[in-house]
């Protein structure tokens, strides 16, 4: 059949752009993702909707609805439509959720072959998934709070990063780091999907020679050039081969699948054939074998940190693996989150993005420049925007990503709903990723060893919810972990649609300081200075 | 100190009665609750507040608030006032939520010991207990229901019930069954507290003569007279008694602490001094007894259903200990949730409650008048509303708890908001316990066994709040268990202030119409027919 694509035009199907532009986001999340034809986005299993007649009723409940009703969706299926008012919500979702001591992978699986849950991904069953340029802005964002703190640098001009696995996560890594201007060393045991990657762009170099890849890095380091290679084979191999020649990197890092040791994690000494043969054959000793390297892996990094390099943990689970496995030094390396985000989550700075609902790249182009218009000095937001507007390439409706902040998103939002007033530009549909300050609660990656040991308090994001449902957002999410991911987190999801009416502003204005406010609480409540800092000084709690 | 009471009388602390009555509602748990001092509302642990500078935060921030603006509460902690909008939730609070791996009584206490959470119980957290009439009115309406479903009877006239155990829920037995006009048989082992009861009067008759104690019964039986009976002894001994006369009473079940073999439940054969001593001596033996005790009492039951009996199984996880005990013939009796709760849950009834904010009793005469005129023809409600009157002594601000369904609450609540205008009463809160048709996920309990096995699915909690907050609720709390609770259930609370306004009897109707109708869409979901057949009577669903 025909690839599924979301409706384009200015014209309507449904009763109002609020209802249209969720469909539109809907039937885009199926534009961009892995499987339409299962209803799957991505990872397997993260679906946009419980099945196709859950799926049509979406659809012909979002067209149907009067703009002061709310439709319910329960793990993916349209439950009800209720009478509610034109300052709530459209659209309320609830996806996988599980009672606690319920909330295991055997549970979740009788469920789904029940056809009684679906898992939502963090942004598939909510319809605010884009493609890879979230990832792609997580990533060079990472990459730049790194070089910020450690070289109080903007960008990674003239410095060597090392890290490996060009995965759906992990290939973004060669591309933001070139577009930082930076030299990228990322090796990947995988050869076909190291030329995948490069055919579509993602990675410049791929070689089988670790020779050539070590020169073509140490020269454009010296010359300050970009330039992203991949070497076809073992990332220890690398590691330990840089160590002795005494090539240092300026920073080194891993997003390998360490966090399977069966199937995703390749040891060293075995071709990828001996160890897909070994998987089946003796799968104990493959995962023995995995460990082994990982505890290798473990020790080059903290070797490298301790030849000069900055090190840390890409939250793919490598230094657990080695502990396990009896070696439990790799928690010296800082992990990520805690490292470089949470400065940032503090300000309410956070995986924030917008979607050109008419489907005109124009508008894209337009609100790039607004963002220049009204964060001039906001380096790392002109960096972005810049380098996006070059290598970033569209994929499905055209979308922007930002890492705005707290009162940022907020004039955005609201320039961007006045140029929609002017007709400027057509309707926008403004969400974030879930993985932002005050809506995730994630103990193995993003609420880490907080200050405060309140990782697992999901309190926060539950609250979260409710402040972007009582503040009028048009659509809220929340979302536990389904499959592999049951009883590890839960998330909170919001999406507003710029219509360029009055009464919008007004629910733009609130949802946006509702829900970078949030996030901004929650760090301070925790008890990290900068966040309780921002607070004061933007007015945010009780207010006495 | 002075026992903490609630405010009375008419006049505002706060900047409306929206406010002013939720702080009314949080005093009064406290007015009610078992320890005020610590802040303790009931179970032990299930709190108003985190700590002190969390309550007097949460006055401060109710009296200060705009009726525009929205209070944040995490774990009993007020976190921050956001600017909303007037059709908005004044206050949104969620307790005690963890992240599903890490909900577990150790990680909840460690927490706690950190004073990073709290424990809500159900209607502690968000001020919406009103003392002992809750319990009361549930153990009315269970054993009502089973008169029906099994006599088709409306009361329990010429009824003879046998259950065990007067503790903080068993408690409400004698009195219930009383009020239905039955005879209730209730043995307990603890003949201080049966006494205490008894000076409460909860229970007419306290003897140590077993003899006496049949007689007592059987003759009131015979008369058709209403008679409570408390034997001081063990539950199993009574049964077992029974059985060998052939004295089959028409209603069998148990209340006593059969959930905890070490400090609940006593066992034959010992005394309670006995117990202690064992307790401490050899807690291992003291189980193994009292899962003995329990086999036995199983066993009994089944006897007795087999004489003709209806006998049911009440939540106190009888059956499990006694199947861990190598007996799992207990199974074959019925749920009380599964045999008497679900028809009621699937046309929306449940436990409602409305308090006078004023403090002044006439204003639930008033309203107590109000349900004769807007419910003549349900006897169910007239029975309970007539006996409660007679017999529920007031604690803390006056209140009524009535088993309303769809749309009788939406009337109940719409009436109450025009009497209100005309000034014939003050102002009246409506709530519910979280223990109604879609606001609770509680495998053990409420949600056990469900047709479609959906018991853990938490989702529907979740969204019950969000489409109250949706709806425009004045409070609405998301609760998980905490302490020995953690990870065993979901829920949502909801509350609604009657001020007399226009704008509140818009508000009332969406948000009661929304909260039963979800509760009748989450049956439906399940599979229960009579759910299905009250959806399609009130166009409750998508709408095509
Ligand atoms: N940082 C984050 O926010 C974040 C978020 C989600 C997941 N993760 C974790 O990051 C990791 C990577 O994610 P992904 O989606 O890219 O995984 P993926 O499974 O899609 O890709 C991993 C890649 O690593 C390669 N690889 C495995 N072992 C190797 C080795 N020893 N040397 C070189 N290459 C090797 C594999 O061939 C594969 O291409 C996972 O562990 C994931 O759990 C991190
Ligand atoms: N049905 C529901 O909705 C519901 C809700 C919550 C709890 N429960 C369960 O109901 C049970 C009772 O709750 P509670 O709050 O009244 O408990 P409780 O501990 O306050 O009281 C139990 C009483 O039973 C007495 N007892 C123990 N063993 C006995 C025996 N063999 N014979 C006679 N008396 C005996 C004890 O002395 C005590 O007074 C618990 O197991 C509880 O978990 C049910």
């Amino acid at each position: 059949g025909e690839r599924l694509k979301a409706q384009r035009g200015l014209e309507l199907r449904a009763k109002s752009w609020r209802t249209e532009g969720l469909l539109r986001m809907l039937e885009n999340v199926l534009e961009v993702g892995e499987k339409p034809e299962e209803l799957v986005v991505y990872a397997a299993l993260g679906k946009a909707a419980r099945d196709w007649d859950s799926y049509f009723k979406i659809r012909r409940a979002l067209t149907g609805m009067d703009t002061d009703s709310t439709l319910m969706i329960q793990s993916g299926k349209p439950i009800g439509v209720f009478p509610t008012h034109s300052g709530a919500p459209r659209v309320l979702i609830a996806n996988s959720n599980l009672v606690g001591r319920w909330a295991t992978t055997e549970h979740f699986y009788e469920l789904y072959d029940k056809n009684k849950i679906a898992w939502g991904g963090l942004t598939a069953g909510c319809w605010q998934y884009i493609g890879f340029q979230g990832v792609l802005q997580g990533t060079f964002e990472t990459f730049a709070a790194a070089s910020k703190v450690h070289f109080d640098q903007d960008d990674l001009k003239g410095r060597f990063v090392f890290t490996a696995g060009l995965g759906g996560m992990g290939s973004a890594q060669p591309l933001a780091i070139w577009m930082l201007g930076g030299v990228a060393l990322v090796p990947e045991v995988n050869g076909e999907r190291a030329l995948e990657r490069q055919a579509h762009g993602l990675v410049q170099h791929v070689t089988h020679d670790l020779d050539e890849a070590i020169a073509l890095c140490t020269d454009a380091r010296a010359k300050g050039e970009a330039r992203s290679v991949t070497w076809v084979g073992n990332a220890v191999e690398a590691l330990e081969t840089l160590l002795e020649r005494g090539i240092i990197p300026d920073i080194v890092t891993d997003m390998t699948s360490a966090h399977d040791a069966l199937h995703g994690y390749q040891p060293l000494g075995l071709t990828t054939a001996q160890a897909a043969q070994m998987r089946s054959d003796d799968p104990d000793k493959l995962i023995g074998l995995a460990r082994e390297t990982m505890v290798r892996h473990v020790k080059a990094l903290l070797n490298m940190e301790d030849a000069g390099a900055v090190a840390f943990d890409y939250g793919n689970n490598l230094r657990s693996q080695a502990r396990d496995h009896g070696f439990p030094g790799g928690f010296r390396l800082k992990v990520f989150t805690e490292a470089y985000l949470r400065p940032l989550f503090s300000r309410g700075i956070g995986p924030f993005r917008w979607v050109a609902l008419s489907g005109d790249s124009a508008d894209i182009a337009y609100l790039d420049a607004l963002t220049q218009e009204l964060f001039p000095d906001d380096a790392p937001v002109q960096r972005w925007v810049r380098a996006a507007r070059l290598h970033v390439p569209e994929q499905g409706l055209p979308a922007r990503t930002a890492w705005l902040g707290h009162t940022q998103r907020t004039r955005m939002a609201l320039a961007a709903n006045a140029a929609v007033a002017r007709g400027d530009i057509g309707p926008i549909a403004f969400t974030r990723d879930h993985l932002d300050a005050g809506s995730m609660a994630h103990p193995n990656i993003m609420t880490e060893n907080l200050k405060d040991g309140t990782d697992a308090v999901s309190d926060w994001p539950l609250l979260n919810a409710l402040l972007n449902t009582a503040s009028g957002a048009d659509l809220v999410a929340i979302h536990s972990g389904g499959g592999g991911y049951a009883g590890y987190m839960t998330s909170a999801g919001v999406t507003c649609i710029a219509d360029g009416s009055e009464e919008t502003a007004g629910r733009l204005e609130r949802v946006m300081n509702a829900d970078t406010g949030w996030g901004v609480l929650r760090y301070a409540d925790a008890g990290y200075g900068e966040a309780e800092e921002t607070k004061k000084r933007e007015g945010l709690g009780l207010g006495f």
